[in-house]
């Protein structure tokens, strides 16, 4: 028994660089089999394997559809399980990569627009359908794009729901996630100086000048409090006699605004503005929310924070270029804010990429991404739409116009080239009645005053975007990433939705309470932008976060601010938020760079960008694909990591192998 | 019973704004008793009464001889004892007020230096006397000033080492601490919402501009390392064929410094420079102390942070002086950054304000405090002193002749005036066999290998500065504060000699393991500058770092950064260090605020700024104390304060006057 204990401790197959405990312990392929049998039945085991599997599968074929990434290697292992039982391998998945706009190009430019294709575009049970022409429309032959396929989606949905519950699956999940951290530890013990070391003898790369991006950041909060108090109070010292609300036909200057309000701009405090996160709203949302409106006056949140006002939307504009600015004066920094689409009028689109072309507020250190409440209850109840159809309509249609008649929406396309992807937003601990299923109504039919629950959201984000990423690459623009907030209270359910349909998500704090789930993101490596200081204030203490743990375990996580107006006290919102977390968590250099890393590989930024500041061989799996003179990641923790993951995959496939060949342990 | 019980909880005799559970109890003071017999017998009470008061009398005696500090409140009780038992209280103890350099003025003037006296000087076992001629030197006739008696120091430091270990009085005092910290905790849950209310009335004040003072910093760590990483690679371009060393008699440019090292400063990071602390450091001050050295390159230090050396000290002024440009830019920040004197040769004082008037260091945002590591030992084996009376002679008689012919010692007259302090240095867990008594070897037969203990260094630092500060009085010219580094690490003991002779303290962490301490320090309002930050890399997690503990039950506590260098990543480092302990401890506004308000007070400051950043009045205790105007500390938490002291002193005083009157409970 002893050697099979030890076999136990044996970490990887194809060790290199990676000096673990036992480095010679030859450790054969049969060998595996009977380390489960240690812990779990090989029935179990097989099992176990074969659910993975095909969860990994269905992930695989979504974002394939959606042109999302998938891990290059676990692509290859899922091939070879399919090279091995049908003897083919299908063509290989390439995910977009995103186009750049050129540098030294205006961005505004409106020159190089594509031709109208004058294509027909019709919405059928929530998705947009894309007609050559209007006799192709009336015969109802769309044209030639994969259109999702709710019933399948549906079964899927409950196969990843039903393995998440079954006991062999999760003992198996739960093993070895336990087994990646205790892994890690010792990888840690044993190289940390070595990381130290290697990191050391890089010339002119430390962890202040590799490139960070700030993955999650609403753009209506991405100044910090005291940057918004002194906006507000230069503002009024010019701008005070300015009309800037137009309230039901009053119109209103700042002065009045603000004599309304029985308050004198100058003597606003940070206080008095209480735009900041307290205790009050710990587990408080609805709280939280109100937050935004500075002094609690929703006139303020008007005028200085939204983009279609009196003003249209000067201030907003102004403030978020003051933010861009410091990103550019930093250079290493990156932020990725989200603007809102609500879906309550078809009108929106233009009034946004109108705002942002006006006021210019392109920055080379930002890319934007969509963010859609799901407030479809609201505008419902106040009689702005008529079911949830509609709604889907008002957020994609003008989206599938401007790409297929890009000279009719010229605004709107010169926009979309530095929108990167979609956010879905709202409290996710709201409980819905409803069960999302393929017997569920029809966005057509969704006529109720109830909200739709979380999973029918995604899937309909989700089956537009895929459609019209198709569509878009068809014609050669750029396409879109769903990177829906998920996991960050609520049901786990949430997290199986978005392992079909995201290519990466926000927080996934609940990733802690499924294993099974927790395992299948680290397989499918799915980025999660984390944002320990919002959840602290929030929805889960600062000690309780998991970040570390995930980190540890290998999970790609980056680090992200979500509300700097909120949450952060100094004027560099995202260094505070990795100095927080590398002193409460004393992280080594190596761990700020990966997550630092992470963070790049998980944004939006175009693949010109993403060799520029990780390396021209970035796409490549391993230490290969790491440059450490500009990522400053030790390339013994790469090979860690690489390693690590082709070992817990090739555990996977050769159970499934093993049972095909009915081969048993000795 | 119930009744009882319920006056347990009945909270301050003296309820105004307080509105607290249970306002309408009658809380007559022959109940008080009562409620002790619930927890101790009366005799223990009264026992336990009587050593607290003792060991504060204690403190006045020691704090007045020095022209420390003292609480109004804690004397006033103080001699509504003394007035009842003897019918007499002594002339009102009065702090020195340090004076203020003038505004405008040239800060380096030699103009207006008092006359010279031509005292006589000498130092007998470790202190300096101060004689009038050379007739009264050779009688032995010292000048009238106080003269500290050692015999009569160890009794009472032996009085309250016996009192911290006695049972009954721990046992009162453990229990009044969680007796305060729990009454904290209702008064926050009753009055959060009413003191944020206060916060947000007050115009033009928040956190953000109230005043903060860094209360402990070390010179040769005030900048972070990105910014010295800056300023060595800007130094290499302009100077690199400069003479910055002189290794014996061998000169080295700069250029060949870093060839030697066989490295390009274009080339240094952040990582190869290595001055930060990591988990390696943690229980190890040793690895710690190096960290001083850039690159591990002792050369490194001796060119860019000593004062003096072949180039003068010109690079540390300078980055010394881009910190304090930082500060007067933050405008409500400063720092009180410590110089180290070491005592191995007379000539220090002279060649450190040489460097310091030259190099024009003054900033209006810093005052300096001198550190006196404890290192007798390492010079000792060195053979660069005889004994330890001259390590003491070597650090105090300049201090002594400038004071008296200061026209003799322009330059060092001229910067004593922004010295306000001393500091004693080391690592404090290392172990010493001597225990300091009245038997202990006088400092000039202290001439074995063996570094003296910690308190045997605190007494004889305190002995001089005492008598130092009335010789300076009687001049007119400013007083020094005793503030030495103690409770970091190593034996509660150290924190006893502190009580007597420290005005105030860096760390104190050990507090929390003496309950008689710690209450003791709560009652006497010793100042405490902790730095979570710098524990959490040396010696305790942050998480269990006792600061809101300290600060919740009443300690007076402030927030410091220790070494910037070392321990923080932002470019703010006191608002980094701020930010994380409101993050996660979630303080409020009121909690920071008065954090900050403490940090003015512990300062060296003059009265003058103290009165513009505080208020006119802030001498007085209490809400008529505090400007709310000035500190953002809601009127509601001073008034908690200053009636829970109140509360906590006249348990003491009631005891000891019901024994005497032989009052029994009812």
């Amino acid at each position: 028994m002893g050697a099979w204990t030890r076999i136990f401790f044996s970490l990887c197959n194809t060790d290199c660089s990676v000096k673990l405990l036992c480095d010679n312990i030859c450790c054969k392929k049969h060998y595996i089999n009977k380390i489960y049998l240690l812990l779990i039945t090989v029935e179990d085991y097989e099992q176990a394997a074969k659910s993975l599997l095909k969860a990994l599968f269905i992930r695989e074929k979504y974002s394939k559809l959606a042109y999302h990434r998938f891990p290059r290697t676990t692509a290859q292992y899922l091939n070879s399980v399919l090279l091995f039982l049908i003897n083919f391998v299908p063509s290989n998945h390439c995910a977009d990569i995103c186009p750049c706009p050129h540098k030294g190009e205006d961005p505004y430019s409106m020159n190089d627009i594509p031709e109208n294709l004058d294509f027909e575009l019709k919405m059928r049970d929530g998705i947009i359908y894309v007609y050559d022409n209007a006799e192709a429309l009336s015969k109802n032959r769309p044209r030639c794009l994969p259109y999702p396929d709710l019933e399948t989606f549906a079964m899927d949905l409950s196969h990843v729901l039903a393995m998440i519950a079954d006991g062999p699956t999760k003992t198996y999940c739960h093993r070895r996630l336990n087994f990646l951290g205790s892994k890690f530890y010792l990888h840690e013990m044993l190289n940390e100086m070595a990381e130290l070391k290697e990191l050391k003898g890089v010339p002119h790369r430390d962890f202040y000048n590799v490139r960070k991006v700030d993955t999650h950041i609403h753009a209506a909060a991405c100044m910090n409090q005291k940057h918004l108090l002194t906006f507000i109070q230069s503002t009024y010292k010019t701008d005070a006699e300015r009309v800037v609300l137009d309230k039901a036909g009053q119109r209103l200057t700042l002065k009045q605004v603000f004599n309304n309000l029985n308050m004198d701009p100058y003597d606003l405090t940070v206080d008095s503005l209480d735009v900041h996160a307290g205790r009050q709203t710990f587990h408080r949302f609805d709280k939280f929310n109100s937050k935004y409106n500075p002094v609690g006056a929703s006139e303020l949140r008007e005028i200085y924070l939204k983009t279609d006002n009196h003003i249209k939307g000067e201030y907003f504009a102004r403030l978020i270029k003051e933010v861009a600015h410091d990103l550019e004066e930093s250079k290493y920094q990156h932020a990725e804010p989200r603007l809102s689409i609500y879906g309550r009028s078809p009108e929106e689109w233009e009034s946004l990429s109108h705002w942002f072309i006006q006021q210019k507020v392109h920055s080379p250190n930002m890319r934007w991404i969509i963010q859609v409440p799901r407030i479809y209850d609201i505008f419902k109840s106040r009689k702005l739409i008529a079911n949830f159809a509609k709604m889907l309509e008002n957020i994609f249609l003008p989206l599938f116009e401007a790409t297929v008649n890009p000279q009719k929406h010229k605004e709107l396309h010169v926009f979309l080239k530095y929108v990167t992807g979609f956010d879905s937003v709202d409290d996710e601990s709201k409980h819905s009645d409803h069960m999302f299923s393929y017997k569920s109504p029809k966005p057509e039919q969704w006529t109720t005053d109830d909200n739709p629950p979380y999973s029918y959201y995604l899937f309909h984000m989700y089956a537009n975007i895929m459609v019209l990423n198709n569509l878009r690459k068809e014609r050669g623009l750029s396409t879109f990433q769903f990177r829906p907030h998920c996991g960050e209270a609520g049901s786990i359910t949430h997290l199986v939705s978005a392992f079909l349909t995201a290519d990466n998500i926000s927080h996934g704090l609940n990733l802690k309470k499924s294993p099974v789930l927790q395992y299948l993101y680290y397989l499918a490596q799915v980025p999660i932008a984390m944002s320990p200081l919002s959840n602290n204030s929030l929805f889960l203490e600062y000690s309780k976060n998991p970040l570390r743990e995930f980190l540890h375990k290998g999970l790609c996580v980056s680090l992200s601010t979500d509300d700097p107006m909120q949450f952060h006290y100094t004027k560099e919102a995202l260094m505070e938020e990795y100095a927080i977390a590398a002193q409460l968590w004393k992280l080594s250099t190596c761990d700020l760079c990966e997550i630092a890393r992470n963070s790049v590989l998980q944004s939006g930024l175009s693949h010109q960008e993403k060799k520029h500041f990780l390396g021209a061989d970035y796409l490549k799996d391993g230490p290969e694909g790491n440059d450490i003179r500009r990522t400053n990641v030790a390339q013994i923790r790469m090979a860690y990591r690489h390693e690590t993951l082709c070992n817990e995959l090739s555990f996977l496939v050769d159970a499934v192998k093993s049972e095909v060949l009915g081969s048993q342990p000795e």
